[in-house]
């Protein structure tokens, strides 16, 4: 699937994504990056920090894009499950995603990621397997 | 440490799970339990189903308190790792998580979770790990 | 697939088996139990203390046998991903696994598993997905 | 802590390596290397096929050597977690597994690993983190 410049202009407006404070930078040939500037109603307990939960998101939506640049038109992906360790405390004015899979089958895609703080420390690492299944399935 | 129903009332208060549409309902001797009522921003991408992070978000949560419920005072946790298994598709107007303690050290806790949609059909199942830190360490 | 008694004595004279101790007991219904009797070669570098692989692969197993248990005649399966916390040191006799699936669809099953110590302590927890897969694909 | 050739000969000779097949190849700064050489025994269900448990074996071994290098004298490691993806069939004469710390902090480290067959080919990867404990606190 070719994920131009529009099309990622166009999700980046999705009201989830801006709750969120996610933009999807690039995706192509199973693999995708993306930024979480971090807004201050999801840091919480601790102020200028992510929930660990919006990390995640933001781990998740950088794999699924990963594994969606690798799929023919009219197939669709969906986490099966995603293991997710937080190495240190993620404090930081941005973070940066960058997910690749690592194995494709006709039915899975295994996807890794890593996130990073604004001076390029590793706050989180995850790992994760997305079924790939066709668009009509879920209609 | 004791967490009352005052504690839980101005805990789920705050705006991340305002956002996110969190209630946290019990949190007890290593166990909790909480709410999801899925609100249209946090749907997506498809409707009415909230996205993945959104469920973790809520297990990682409810984890958190189960664990928070068995420390002393003046201790606080943080997640090591959380794997999280997407069951079935998340359609429903409200989910339930139950997370409790499996075995707790000093330093650590291990916590399991499950998620279901209002049916009591499971929709995700996780397991972690839990730091167990003095608060000291966090200022 | 009816997993009977006869089958399961063949089954446990495996020369894989025999080498790191394991017996199955029972699988049934998408649940099974088996034991594991620790001999000296496979505990290492702890005497009297299976390594973690060997943990590991009582669980796998079991977990296997669970969703065989559940399975049509000419299907079978094969692990997606496992994810295994260990809880405690593991010096024990013996210990017993229990594993159990907690949802299946028609290609995959999600299954989850503990390993206590002859105390009845908990000393690892796992869960993942495994690939229901007819048995022809394997040829 | 140096880990010499000296020490991985004498390693490696150790019987639970032997049964599976497994010797460590190097293991410095934080990085080590290992090769699977399957014997019979231990291809169970498949034949020239190592069971799944073998192949975790030997990325739990392979990360905790890499953990090892990292360490000061008089410390020592053990698994917390680690989450295991089966991407392929490991059909192969010979497997080679890699394992890197990805960050250390006092107590402990995060490790990832591939396991590939002898074609070069990803057969599983990982992710975990392991304790870091004092050597006296085993005995």
């Amino acid at each position: 699937m070719d994920i131009t410049v529009k099309i990622l202009d166009q999700i980046n407006r999705n009201p989830f994504y801006h709750v969120m404070g996610i933009q999807v930078q690039e995706a192509r040939g199973g693999k995708a990056r993306s930024r979480l500037q971090p807004k201050s109603a999801i840091c919480w307990p601790f102020p200028e920090q992510p929930h660990g939960g919006v990390l995640f998101t933001l781990m998740d939506t950088t794999m699924a894009w990963a594994v969606w640049s690798q799929l023919d038109d009219g197939y669709t992906c969906t986490t099966v499950d995603l293991d997710i360790h937080y190495t240190m405390p993620a404090k930081s004015d941005a973070f940066l995603c960058a997910a690749w899979s690592t194995h494709k089958t006709g039915r899975i895609s295994f996807v890794r990621a890593d996130i990073q703080n604004s001076k390029g420390q590793l706050v989180a690492m995850g790992q994760g397997a997305f079924r790939i299944i066709p668009v009509d399935l879920l209609k």
